[in-house]
């Protein structure tokens, strides 16, 4: 349970990522409103007259910086620590959503912010300290241990099978192939962004890891992964509504992401069986409050639980 | 972290007794149902045809078991452990009502019941060690120290205050009137039959209790919390929803209760901030499912969550 410096730095970053990321949907929706208002034709029928609403641009800035904060936060903590905070920028979303857009949020859908943010606590408290990584060769030499070799395998066959078999026959009806796709290549990603963020890092502290091939060959396999889980997130998002891809896509996405991490980091080794659990139940919190505040996004608000709360307050029982 | 001997003692009985108490509610509804197929005249309009039917008083020993197994793992474990896993009878009940009574759980309470699992382990595996306790003067001395006795004034007072002030003027319509009373006794209800259970788990043991006037004592506090709890917990039952007044009583008891055990008991003592800070997680998490499955039991089976899941397997999206 130890909080290394590193861990506390990652930490910082990756809230500070879900900060931003989150704020930056409101932004860009906003900016969408306003552009819509002035010209009279939405982004959804083809009008690009958002292009020209600085509005819209800053909410394209907030989520670059988040982005890249979320990068640099993979080069100080490990993957288990990391991706399952970025839950909480659909919470700064959803919160923001209900001060700034007036969009109400369900009173279970409060329930799942509770959820997330205390399952958050759980995953940050017992988070796993790095082995300090000294070289990018160490990195290479971890991603080409069998279990990791083996990891990598199947998720390439997988991905094949997904891309040439399923996508044509029900890419379009089943939602479970699209995001399987971008789910199965995230998880290469970001290995490989970490293995990029740590050789920057290293590189900015005067070790230079440039001047290394495999730093290249990192180069490489992040642009080849983050195109291909970028251009099926995207077909996802064409063919099914954003509200049944974001929580599917976020529980396998993370999942595996954590089953990549714990195999070529060794993030669980030399950790307590009450820490691994606890980190697990952390995680399955997290997952059911995303898979809460998703399904309650659009029901009435003057549903069951609103009454039950109103009825509490107002005295007007029996 | 370290699970001791009576911990796992005192976890077993709260288990089995979580189990006996939420299979109790269901074999004595399917005994009155019966009875009342048997006579034409339900409970709840005044028949009394259920006593002469076996399968309820098969419900009421089960019951009665359940509780004393309770009574006895508060001898053992601490009453931070205890309290809360209270919360998997719910559980219990819920899913036997899908099998036996064919009541259909909505997935969102499945959710609920994920939920409680896991915020009941993040909360076993942090459990604090008991100090063994070696005689019920022990017991005395640490009912009495100040902070205590500051506990257990405010406590009194404040139950007055409900039952003469706000019982007559709004108890039948705020429910927090006497669920609030049931809660502040049902924590000094706890606390009693905790040190009477541990006078004697030590009698049992050889180290006879009986003979100093503590322990009679104690029975005479435990018979006053427990008759008052019941006696408001039933005018509670009696003049607002079930479904309302149980998740507001768990709630309000189990957060008493703990607050009780940490002052009296000094549980939280010698822990680590960040085991301290992983139960409070879990009791929330444990708090937020029961809330979940309560407020969405009368939800109706075929809304948005259940058709989310529905179109994801059965592939008819768009």
């Amino acid at each position: 349970m130890g909080f290394s410096e590193d861990n506390l730095k990652g930490f910082i970053l990756a809230l500070m990522s879900s900060l931003f990321i989150g704020a930056s949907f409101i932004i860009k929706k906003k900016g969408l409103r306003r552009a819509a208002a002035a010209s009279g034709v939405r982004a959804g029928t083809g009008g690009f007259s958002y292009l020209l609403e600085p509005l819209w641009w800053l909410g394209m800035i907030t989520m670059i910086i988040g982005e890249v904060a979320n990068f640099v936060a993979y080069a100080f903590a490990p993957a288990v620590l990391v991706t399952p905070l970025g839950a909480l920028s659909i919470i700064v979303s959803a919160v923001l959503a209900q001060f700034i857009l007036n969009e109400k949020l369900h009173q279970l859908g409060i329930l799942g912010c509770v959820m997330c943010i205390a399952g958050s606590v759980v995953i940050v408290i017992h988070a796993p300290q790095e082995h300090p990584i000294t070289s990018v060769q160490e990195i290479c030499s971890m991603a080409t241990q069998p279990a990791f070799l083996l990891y990598v395998a199947s998720v390439i066959v997988l991905v094949f099978i997904l891309i040439f078999h399923f996508a044509p026959q029900c890419g379009h009806s089943n939602v479970l192939v699209f995001t399987g796709i971008c789910s199965l290549m995230g998880s290469l990603s970001v290995m490989s962004v970490k293995a990029l963020g740590t050789a920057l890092k290293l590189t900015f502290e005067g070790n230079n890891q440039l001047l290394y091939p495999e730093t290249w060959f990192f180069v490489f396999i992040v642009a080849t992964c983050v195109i291909t889980q970028m251009n099926y997130l995207n077909k996802a998002l064409d063919t099914f509504n954003t509200a049944v891809v974001s929580p599917i896509y976020y529980v396998m996405f993370t999942s595996l992401t954590i089953l990549a991490s714990v195999i070529m980091f060794k993030d669980w080794d030399g950790q307590s069986v009450g820490n691994i659990i606890s980190e697990i139940c952390g995680f399955i919190v997290v997952l059911s409050g995303t898979i809460l505040l998703h399904t309650t996004k659009d029901f009435e608000r003057s549903s069951s639980f609103r009454g039950f709360l109103f009825r509490l307050f107002l005295f007007d029982f029996h």
